[in-house]
């Protein structure tokens, strides 16, 4: 399936709905360097955007399964602070642009006593159908994210 | 740690050693949309530049045991194409960037048949210590860097 | 490190503290037959017994910190039903064997909505130390460990 | 899917054909006690059944294109030594039971510069369709694998 293609023109969506999903790092997840594998972040992100996409009503598993996915195009990951098995940490999610077939999310990893910044994150997606080719949004779906994600 | 920090403002280094790593795809490593997951790139990413780093003259390993970690700052990924397990891919990895403290790669994750660009990708590096403080690039693995890494 | 060895010759501990864990099962631990990987329930087994240690009063977090890893010796599991992304599933876990140097614990994962068994598992662990030698349980930690885990 | 149910009751082959899987153990897979994680061995379990079905003339890759797959029914796993980021190990892989929908491999990790055994494992499949029904293995792929499994 080919995922590229330049982005729609419409402006961007301003944020609404932000989600701050817990994360209660597994010790699978650490490396060698004593601290979490950059790699994991990735996961937690789809974990936010998932935990966002059901806080918005839009349950991702119900999307899937009327046949449609979310397929990631573009990844931006910004690490400030390494984090360590035992910290408690959350990731704060938010939906910042809505097209037609396409949505991105951003995403910040903060710790959950200080508030501290450990990474930052944007996401860029395409809709995909079960063949994998680029797809319209769900009316529904996409009337029920512009409602949540469009500022008041 | 705090990995954060303006980028220094030598110029990028033209890159001169490419390393092609082929990689097996695991049937782990993919996803109920039936490709590979996007996490499992990051993975293969530093499996890359861990081979380059060989192919040059400075195992990853004997820079770890000497007590210093290329912790990753920043990760860009650009996803063209998906692919399915059973296919035959391919990372080429290039070192783009090398200062005293920091250091980048670009990707590109291909078929092996066709050639086709299924993702690219770039990741920045800081040099850290056994205590996650930015530390200088051990001089011996600088000056390794710099010679391979340099356009002839 | 040598992790083997016979098991010592005590009697098994009866167990009393379960810890029921609730998993999100994330879209990242399904493969291409469109169930969760098998891989994956190892880590949240992982994750069961280290909320098992926390609700025993022992973190992991705080072991691990004291200079002391259970590292995981063997491993038995039998799967019985799969699961997909968007299901409802927890890990029941329970001490069940309990040395000086040795621990073994049960796991049950299960659907939240109907209880159907989706796998049984049992992990056996010894302690080490950071040198990866093996080391008697912290008395602190063993004393604990004892008072919640024998049946009362 | 219901993956469980008695073992069929003829007597287990005797392996003949066995492979041995190089692995290039990934910083990823470390954990913070500075060795590979043990949930990554399951993995490598999967790749190295993999490389033997390939080896055998059967691509487990062509077997699921045509609607099957080896659904892990059981896994058994001694972990004798752990093993390092830097180290050069391999897993030699044989299958040890083969009925009309059921099959059985072993495996063994080992060192490449020693042949230190690090662990010993065994895995039990059945085979299922897309639906997750149990299915009796393709003729053709029981045929091939009577073929390589029997001891000559």
């Amino acid at each position: 399936m080919i995922l590229s293609g330049p982005m729609e023109s419409q402006a961007p969506v301003a944020p609404r709905l932000q989600v701050k999903l817990p994360i209660e790092i597994r010790f699978a997840e650490t490396d060698a360097m004593g601290v979490v594998h950059h790699s994991n972040y990735i996961i937690w992100f789809e974990a936010a955007r998932i935990a966002w996409l059901e806080a918005a009503g839009s349950s991702y598993a119900a999307i899937a399964r009327d046949g449609n996915h979310f397929a990631v195009t573009a990844l931006h990951v910004d690490y400030r602070r390494t984090c360590r098995f035992g910290e408690s940490i959350y990731v704060a999610v938010a939906l910042t642009l809505l097209r037609s077939r396409q949505l991105a999310f951003d995403y910040e990893v903060r710790r959950r006593d200080d508030d501290a910044l450990l990474a930052s994150a944007r996401s860029e997606h395409v809709c995909v159908d079960l063949e994998g080719r680029v797809a319209r949004i769900p009316e529904t779906v996409l009337e029920r994210l512009q409602q949540v994600g469009l500022r008041s």
